[in-house]
């Protein structure tokens, strides 16, 4: 059987697959099950065309860091090909441990764990599978592979997860300024001690990537009306979870029926497998069933979300005071379930944790935002809090 | 109420909507639904960025639809604001009809009725809550308005439908061939004795876009692997229909079981209220369910379609004989549900039924195909036929 | 005669020419003449698909002047026929004052006048040919017209000429982080009270324009390759003309003998008519006939620019000392013409003077960089200086 | 010195210079005057973007083919390091023959010798230079190199010559019809029994590519504007070189004068030495020098050529007979210059010589237009005919 396929991609054209163990990994159903995982939670309510998903992200990302690999080999960091197979595995896998709709549901199916953790459970599992094969893509994964750039490439303030979901998010919402060189911040890369670093005249292209990474944050990813949907998608199940607990409520996927009866029980083998069966389509379904559930607060939530009948929102750079919220409840007592508030924050960059850094021509190493011609960046590495109140639809 | 919204539209840029009327069609929950039906079927499990939906097809149509009035009234040809208004909603809706995964379970889960006249039913429907403005649009859907090149704007062998899937399906597959364009199209066209011509200028890119088209056909919407995807589904609502019949199935879709179990009634009001209520997600999450099913046949296509484990294809140029299928049959006969044949038939272009027709600067009109230099699209009004048998994977 | 052209543009499409008036002025020879005139001065040395010319950005900034127009009528700020006209042809002609390799010989051939000034002259003179017709584009040119806000489309920090040529300059360079979205930019201007304002949820895509112009400037008109380049061309002429001073060399173009052995003539009508007889061409034929002149001087100047054997070039954010440059000029004594120093400085973006402005919701109007989220750009308002100096290629 | 440098290309993005010895040919002189010569002539008059050079697509070219090469090795054909670069080499020179502005004056400056044959002659001066290094490079170059698939890639019906100047000067010109998929194309070729073959699930592509080039040629190439500048310059050269036979013409071009004034003298290294100093420049300053020659039909016809004034062209399928042709002359006596006649041809694909293969997956190959699918593509093998004649612009 021909385990060389080549996938159509349309931002980067052909995707190569490039080993026998990352086709076999990419054909079980625990990776087949993110092409019904939305990229983008709910954007694409927003962004009509934003419907790409978690399985087009992860052989993106995975194409990307092949051009890596091919770069620093040609700077002449030596990268063994076992090394590289468990640096593509890795990367491809990274967000396997998505759930639903990405980070929109991410701690109301399962609590107290993050994703992340979750794909490393993942990882683990197909390692068990493939014989311990998984071995270094999960040590490096882990961040516990003694060459700390590998892992700096799959996590870090410019890791290649980055360099794709943005330019992806860019050209399927239409949002063109999102749209970032990923060839030249890739040939750009080297390798210092260790740790990745840009080369100097790169550094006009990294304050460019991070304006457009910031520009996606308050355009698209906290689109005022993406946040309605996403916190309207998050009521739903919270009041679900609440319903579930009293046994006042059911769905008709077994999936999510176990997952939202035990919130807080510990990811085990078992959950792992609940969770591997459930996608965007079982959620969907739920809330297409709950518009007619007994439950009024829960039903009208759900009608709200399929309809598109959003609750207004009010964004403010100042917290809002108790009086106005007490009137919001006073004047639409009879639909509570439509006034939420909360916070969002955005920090561009952030010099202190995994920072980038710039490779001068005389060999210096300098982090990025303490250039004196890049002090912009430091602004930015401020955190931007703003917070919102939603109201009923009038 | 503002109800001047834009789009943005990763092909166009920004697609304002054009009026009240049709800010309202949009919002309405019938049109709504086309954000969860896939523009082309299953082909995303071949092109993996092929998640588009109807909805953005039908706002991409319009707005090209918009262009065209423009170009013509430059032309000096007259078009009032409310042929404007009805042209474009007549656009608009024209696919509204289309149920789950658009043509592949077309004459699966409503029979004996087209996808066209199903959006006439809901164009009815929705004139009657708009208070009658529908009717022009209406008269031009049917091809009844007396000023007939409105109608082959909106259906033909070069109308504006074909121009945006085209354009959309090429860019979302990376099937960069098939994109045309569409400006160009647009600019050459005119209206003579109420047909609509193409400039004679035109006529490389028409050519062009007749080799596209074909060129679609072939390598997207009839790749093999798209069409053993296809026709498992098919095969799946086959089964499920007998099944539903003598009660052995159930599904948790109250609308999928509604259509299932009246599979030749005559489309009612309450047909068309319970087909509204599904889309895509009805069908994958019945498929899931049914992966459980105690009938062993729909279980195993079930589970083939959702983790893609597909048959094996052999397409042809020459029907397969009686004794091969036989043959296979005989090999695999505890499988049989994975051995189904058929054949495929593309005609890239018609010369005898609304053909696109050419003008020349001294007024002559030819249709394109007489053109002398163009024999060669001749060649193309011949149909191809292909046939094809899968077999079990081994 | 057909005078409703379309000229096919690779960025925007198609541009049709809106009127016999705008028709007539680009089929004159000073029009025409543009075609000569590359927009980039040498940077095709570095980025080597900058071909384009002056002729093209003038037609592309006329292209996005009407779809400005298009907006604001859309929001109700009325626009006469006249006015759109003459904001049209106003646009066009704002860069025809450009002579050879626009920018980089602005000085050196007609000294004491600036491009926009020559711009107003060739106005002038077309005024007079064409009647008057271009009165108000003039008025408007000079900004002297009541209504200021044409004039601000024209020329002010967010001008249309920017929007053009940013998106150009990164179309043909490849520096794909140039690329700005013209589109939303456009949509979200208004006017108010004659000024034009950026309606606040542009804001973001404002930002990433100031960042993405200083990006083209450092990696781009300042790339060091191009700036030596540059300033190589202006030595040639420099020592060309103090040889003209002195009798001492010919050229076999008439236009530029007549105005290099006259640089500080005032700038009369004969001054136009040579200067529009001038273009790219003049240049680099002078300089591939003075490779043979017997001033060594200059013509190993011109041999290197013909060669691109340039000097080499050191960038520094503090002034050389004059040690250093005594050092430089004592080693390399005999090839003094390859030393040359300069400062080049840049400001992404000056609050105070035509400075951009935000439109809020609750209808207040604030200066961009005094928001309290963009204060990065308050960074951004101070001029960067750098300084170089070049010696002999080794 | 570095030497491995990277250029931008606004189509490919970054191009790699693959070795050194690449690089100082790309360095040498010879090669940096294809930056002054315009790959389409005079095109840029009817598509204003259209000013790239030959340099680039010589880069680009230089570009595909290392693709090409790592496709061909991904399916283990055999090419080692010195055949790589030979083949390099000779693609990246294939063109280093072309004098101004390519074929316009292909046969109007040199007689009796085509640009393939005095790219030889280039290969062979370097070679020279370069201590024969250039030895393989020539081999492949001429077909004599026993593996002849190389040769095939560098020309042939389906080289990489052509690959890049369709999807280049589709770029250019803004049509976007003659846009094709190379990424596709390339990863379909193969080679067997040293022929170059396409596998058969490409055949679209490649049918698309013919109706692709087909289209360039007749809106593009022939189209007819640019057609009558074409022969506008041919005609001002045949004009010149018959006053400089009576020496009654001069140029300030001392190469354009050694050339013109020998038209029919065997190419000598000395003709080779001054055809290397002529590039677009000297024909454009040629002949603003000219539109003042006291010759009147040479100066109409530079005026003509540089004020874009056109004469009108009339084309038809058939030849015009002599009687129209002696009214033409009879009523513009005073005009002859402007009237002349031709004939245009094109075949868009020619089964006999070195036709395109088709492999299929029983190992069968056949010639792509025998194929019962793509009987199109055999009408398309017959050469297109058309004539024309110009007479003055009224």
């Amino acid at each position: 059987m021909n385990k060389f396929k080549i996938f159509n991609d349309p931002i980067y054209g052909f995707i190569h697959i490039p080993s026998e163990l990352i086709f076999d990994i990419i054909e079980h159903p625990y990776f087949q099950r993110l092409r019904r995982i939305s990229q983008m939670g709910l954007s694409y309510y927003v962004y009509p065309g934003a419907h790409h998903t978690r399985f087009e992200h992860a052989l993106g990302a995975m194409h990307l860091m092949e051009k890596v690999v091919e770069v620093l080999r040609r700077k002449k960091i030596d990268i063994s090909k076992t090394e590289e197979e468990a640096l593509l595995v890795a990367i491809l896998l990274h967000d396997i441990g998505h759930g639903p709709f990405s980070h929109t549901l991410e701690h109301s199916i399962v609590s107290d764990i993050r994703h992340e953790e979750i794909s490393l459970r993942f990882m683990q599992e197909l390692n068990t599978l493939f014989d311990g094969k998984l071995n270094l893509a999960i040590e490096m994964f882990k961040g516990e592979y003694p060459r700390k750039f590998f892992s700096l490439l799959i996590s870090s303030q410019l890791d290649i997860d980055r360099l794709d979901y943005l330019k992806r998010d860019s050209f399927y919402t239409g949002v063109t300024e999102g749209n970032i060189n990923v060839d030249r911040i890739i040939s750009m890369l080297n390798v210092v001690d260790d740790r990745i670093v840009v080369e100097a005249k790169g550094i006009y292209s990294i304050e460019k990537f991070i304006v457009a990474r910031r520009l996606m944050y308050w355009m698209v990813y906290l689109h005022k009306t993406g946040l309605v949907a996403d916190h309207l998608l998050v009521k739903i199940f919270e009041r679900a979870q609440a319903l579930f607990r009293h046994n006042e409520l059911e769905c008709s996927s077994p999936g999510l029926t176990y997952l939202l009866t035990r919130p807080h029980a510990s990811f085990t083998h078992e959950t792992l497998v609940q969770f591997a069966t459930i996608d965007d389509v079982d959620v969907i379904m739920a809330i297409k069933e709950w518009t007619k559930s007994e439950d009024h607060v829960l039903a009208t939530l759900c009608k709200a979300l399929l309809g598109r009948k959003f609750p207004k929102i009010r964004i403010s750079n100042e917290p809002f005071d108790q009086a106005y919220l007490n009137e919001l409840k006073a004047k639409y007592s009879d639909a509570q379930q439509f006034i939420f508030q909360g916070e969002i924050t955005h920090r561009a960059y952030n010099a202190k944790k995994q920072p980038i850094e710039i490779l001068y021509k005389n060999g210096m190493i300098k982090e990025l935002s303490s250039s004196s011609e890049h002090l912009n960046l430091l602004t930015l590495t401020q955190p931007v809090v703003k917070y919102f109140v939603t109201s009923p639809k009038e």
